[in-house]
């Protein structure tokens, strides 16, 4: 996809012959990534997504979807992230699956000129002149616009036999009724869905590492919770450990301390998959979430973010189509 | 649902009693609707739609959308309508069917000291107090929150056999492989769509009432579909009447000049659905759309707007979901 050639100062440089450019490069290829994907094949706009892992996102480890419009019985989430697959590959949309972005930089493409130039030059090239170099652990690929649609990564705790915990109440809350729970977190989050849980747990033992952080509204809120006995919280309470009998959870350690319980939910907060923006002049917000307009461009002219990813994003699926679409006309305007 | 009475003051007031009070009115049952109401009516919030006509709004009208995610062979409008319905009344949303929103106006509830007051005065209570009042054909409801999701509806020329015209390309277009069309307006759309529809009809009259108005751009690429004879444009040449032989279309007159068709395309604009508004003080922007501010809030606390009579909205039902979502979230915060 590329090639080496000497410029007019004897300097190799990069250059991309037209038909290994992709118009758009999708990295990700969650709800958000599979949408914008649907729209621009769909507009002859020829798109390639870059994804780690498979297709889905988090959206595919929900056993249940009720809540996005059109399926009235609901939907398994792996099911529909396969559907939004077929539908984007139906229009013509590429998938390079168990692939890792490592890298992303703007080229100038076939303009002389430009090539010759430095980097700050090279950011005053016209938008349809730039390229932008997407390297990644199975190639580099190169595209005239990129959309980050990388989605979060639960945080990990770093513990023994973590593979067994859950991160959402609303999809296995309903697996533990009338059973033990121990909750994981100090935050907002954690405060709202260990109040949730108590819908079905007979009683939760809530575990923070420091001291409850939570809103003032959502502490009061607990302070109920802990008078009825249904929680109990435990700060300056960091779990060692999962302690299991075979594949099931019967407890959480924490120094000497043993929680006895039948599940675990963990709210430590999402990382935002932003890694291989370092370097590319990506402006990103204070927890590591991409900034963009209310085109979904980001700072860099030509760079969008849908999903999960962008900062102030609601992490709902229905969310997360809407903004594929909304990244994929503001795409098509870019390219024109 | 209103009861009148007395007033420390010996006026009649209005004031209603809590339990006919919705948390959410939402006006109209599109897309935008229906995804808001999902949402709402899942988190327990007590949501009323109320729709001039059935479900579904324009999304009813096609006959197969490609582009929603989570179908990858295309699903009919009004079977995708009557399954977000479906979901929404699971989770417990009412509708009002054929149900005219005259009127919104904003009291204080029960608040005794501000119902004495002025409308000045009114607009400052604290949000927790805030009833709105809607005036419809069918009764007058009450709500803490209300969401404009009420659409547009297409412009009409006012000239005979309109019904027969078609107002969607892409969803009709195919219908006139080989055929004769006439596509009547002269701005963006029409002159995009006439280009759009060459791929399947043979020939094409351009009806302009005036003028040409679509874009530059627009207008350089209409030149190559001239000079190719696919396009003919006529200007100062407004449609009278549509002529037909039965319930099949012939042809345009205008004037004394007859131009043979067998389908008629109009794009000559929407009007976003917003007569109800007039007096409630919410702002439009120059085309009859409705302001809102990133989180779909309207500049009247409380009344929210999404979907196509927003200001900036797509007219994707991809999107308008996307943006049911927001409202719903957006309400929910605000009703805290």
């Amino acid at each position: 996809m590329l090639h080496f050639v000497r410029n007019d100062d004897g300097i190799y440089v990069t250059i991309f012959t037209m038909e290994d450019i992709y118009d758009l490069v999708i990295i990700g290829a969650g709800p958000s990534a599979l949408t914008a994907a649907i729209y621009a094949a769909r507009e002859d706009i020829k798109t390639l997504l870059i994804e780690k892992g498979v297709v889905g996102g988090l959206m595919a480890t929900i056993d249940n979807i009720e809540n996005y419009p059109g399926f009235p019985d609901g939907i398994e989430g792996l099911h529909l992230a396969e559907d939004f697959q077929k539908q984007a590959e139906k229009f013509g949309a590429q998938i390079e699956m168990f692939t890792t972005v490592e890298k992303i930089e703007c080229h100038s493409g076939l303009d002389s000129e430009s090539i010759k130039s430095d980097n700050k030059i090279l950011k005053q090239v016209q938008d349809d002149k730039k390229i932008f170099k997407i390297t990644t652990d199975n190639g580099v690929f190169s595209a005239r616009a990129v959309l980050i649609a990388s989605g979060n990564t639960y945080r990990k705790l770093g513990i023994p036999n973590e593979e067994l915990v859950h991160y959402c109440a609303t999809c296995d809350g309903a697996m533990y009724r009338g059973k033990k729970l121990v909750v994981i977190g100090g935050a907002n989050a954690a405060v709202q869905e260990a109040m949730f849980l108590t819908k079905f747990a007979d009683h939760i033992d809530l575990l923070v590492r420091s001291v409850v952080k939570a809103s003032e509204i959502l502490q009061k809120e607990l302070t109920k919770y802990v008078a009825d006995g249904k929680i109990a919280v435990h700060e300056q309470t960091a779990p060692d450990e999962i302690l299991v009998e075979g594949e099931k959870v019967i407890g959480v350690k924490s120094g000497d301390k043993v929680f006895d319980c039948d599940g675990v939910f963990v709210f430590a907060g999402v990382i935002p998959n932003t890694d291989f923006l370092d370097g590319s002049g990506v402006e990103l917000d204070e927890t590591g979430h991409i900034k963009t307009d209310h085109e979904l461009m980001t700072n860099v002219r030509g760079i969008f973010a849908s999903g999960d990813v962008r900062s102030g994003a609601t992490k709902q699926v229905a969310s997360a189509v809407g903004e594929g679409v909304t990244a994929a006309i503001s795409i098509r305007e870019f390219l024109k």
